[in-house]
């Protein structure tokens, strides 16, 4: 595959009441906010939100399994969480690449919600595949 | 608690075959050199590796449940991957508050493998807990 500065590609996932709950057991963060409905209800957020570490995993699905795909090797993330996401949210995560040299991508990175709600934003930065 | 400039914490967890098997059903990325041993085996990794998205949620986890703990709220993430983490390393994630502004903290964040091996470091900007 040839790679170009413009190219996008997306992933969309409803993260589940099981993602999240996964989630916190697999990486240990058990954050009352993302597992405690009660505490959640009484926090800034009114009701559990996403892991923001879960929300921009989804950025290294694109990367990893569309653009630039298979043979891609993840060097950097950089995350702005600017909107809470929350249990049954429909995430769409969007990476575009937006500089190559030789053999690397700098690629803008957002992730939105079902209504178009930024939730994340940033920038990754990859070594492309050896096709 | 008060929060001062050399804080630190840490959180370690062996990151099991299952850990990165469930990873990837949750995020959806299927990148064969996480979950195909065969395909791992031929790439530069010789095995199969960590998700970094997952190395680096185990910051999360120090911000959210240890320092600065409960209630902080996760701005910012900044993630180079330096090295590989393999499917039943034991990884230590560690922060350190080296910057505070009124309510907000700036944190060097690092996960270390078992031989003390970096394998991802950073940055982290966070919302303090309102005491």
């Amino acid at each position: 595959m040839k790679f170009e500065v413009g190219q996008k590609a997306s992933f969309t996932k409803t993260i589940s009441e099981s993602d999240v709950y996964l989630f916190a057991g697999i990486t240990g963060d058990f954050n009352p906010v993302h597992i405690n409905a009660v505490a959640a209800e009484k926090s800034l957020f009114k009701k559990r939100v996403v892991h923001g570490a879960l929300t921009s995993s989804l950025i290294s699905t694109v990367l990893g399994t569309i653009l630039p795909g298979n043979g891609t090797i993840y060097l950097e993330q950089n995350s702005k969480y600017v909107a809470p996401a929350y249990i049954n949210d429909t995430l769409t995560a969007q990476v575009e690449i937006i500089k190559i040299e030789e053999n690397k991508a700098m690629l803008g990175t957002y992730v939105f919600n079902q209504s178009g709600e930024k939730i994340m934003v940033g920038t990754a930065k990859v070594k492309l595949p050896v096709s």
